[in-house]
């Protein structure tokens, strides 16, 4: 008789931080970022929105044995000095987390080359990620590639917003997605709501995160720690005010870090039965 | 015998700067442009994307009697103070232009506030008018909207980009305009390749424009004058390079002023026939 001819099935095994970090073609930025993960038992990347330097800088080190990653806004701080992302990056090795400024860059190739190096904020001396909107196309990419790949920076691409009526959605996801396959020597995830690419040398990184799903009055939307790790699958949550406003920010930060490790660890348990 | 009823053939006549400067529902900074462009015969921006103080000054000075506009990245200069901010302001009051400061704000509403208020360039209390991508969603526009209306500011929404690849097309530039027409008290008009709506009261900015066609290594591409005013009916001409780059700024800044007009009257006489 004959037989029928059994397709190989391929598990897609969802693989830990730490054999991520290993993977042969994982961008040593990532692989960096997903060992401090896997070591500190920590997926939270604090969300550093505030207006002085001095409070920035004690939240980072107050913080610091928490998170992953710290996120700035070093536009909004009103008393920028130069030293400001000297000791950034001091308490980086200090509490050993990587720092990301959110930037958003979405101008032409030739401009963000300019904003990325230069200006008062000399952002590539400092911090070890950035990210870009996909909106001005592959020239975004290609101009802070041209100053962070030499140093050995890494960029996220901003694929999905979690504001209400984002046009971050559908096709536009999409062109972010194959833009990062093509720029993968300096792309190393992005930002967005869910998982978007079974990659795994690609993070996945989400923003607006509260304990409780809500909004704000200027269109952000929350969703909670256990949804964005374990149910989107994504990698790192962001979370802003959901510990900045908290009368106890480290007691928050590790309630945020245990809840999202958790998410992270019952997700593991979920696709490797 | 029946006659065919006639319907009144409405001729979208061309308006001129001038008339759509006196329109009841005009923004009152959208028609202080429109009156600076028809007093001084100029539908040229200059894109002063240089990285000394002292540069930008000199340029602003020398150029003002060319320009409707100057648009800044504030970013990109290595020795700003706050000085800077009024000096400019200062030489927009001797020369009649506006102040346009080109940031591309593309965050949500919360953060979006803090950029244009705060940080070391409190870009709210100088720059006239800045711009916003329209991928967040209007949460981006309500944001600038809480700090600059107050202030008598206006925003102009990118609704095209002059970049290879760009994802800002089809939806997404009717999305950018319908985000407009809902916030038409702070938005003035767009940032695109051509005119996209019929509304007399938003104006239309086009940048990539140079005497000749053609690109740079980073994606931007270019269109000349003539095309940009008269075939894509845009409002005005946003010029870096072509007059940055040039051994004479000031004869280069009066020859794009010139074909800016000149592609301005033909449009005007061409619709008025």
């Amino acid at each position: 008789g004959v037989f029928a001819v059994k397709k190989p099935c391929i598990e897609l095994k969802e693989m830990s931080y730490a054999e991520r970090a290993r993977l042969p073609k994982i961008h040593p930025l990532a692989s960096k970022l997903l060992n401090i993960m896997a070591e500190k038992e920590s997926n939270l990347c604090v969300s550093a929105d505030v207006t002085s330097s001095e409070e920035l800088l004690e939240l980072a080190d107050s913080l610091g044995s928490q998170i992953c990653l710290l996120k700035t806004h070093i536009d909004i701080l009103k008393d920028y000095t130069v030293e400001v992302g000297q000791k950034l990056q001091t308490l980086a090795g200090k509490h050993n987390f990587l720092i990301f400024e959110d930037r958003k860059f979405a101008d032409i190739g030739n401009t963000v080359k300019h904003q990325y190096e230069g200006g008062l904020y000399q952002i590539s001396s400092w911090s070890h990620i950035v990210n870009a909107h996909a909106v001005p196309g592959p020239g975004v990419v290609k101009g802070l590639s041209a100053v962070g790949k030499p140093l050995g920076r890494g960029c996220l691409l901003i694929a999905q917003m979690s504001s209400q009526g984002s046009l971050a959605t559908g096709e536009y996801t999409q062109a972010a997605l194959k833009m990062a396959e093509e720029h993968s020597d300096f792309v190393i995830g992005f930002i967005c709501g869910e998982k978007i690419t079974q990659r795994p040398e690609f993070i996945h990184m989400t923003p607006g995160v509260q304990m409780q799903s809500g909004g704000d009055a200027l269109g952000q939307q929350y969703s909670t720690p256990e949804e964005v790790i374990k149910d989107k699958a994504s990698d790192v949550i962001i979370v802003g005010r959901g510990i900045l406003a908290a009368p106890d920010r480290l007691k928050a930060a590790e309630a945020y870090r245990k809840s999202g490790w958790d998410g992270y660890k019952q997700r593991l348990a979920l696709n490797q039965q």
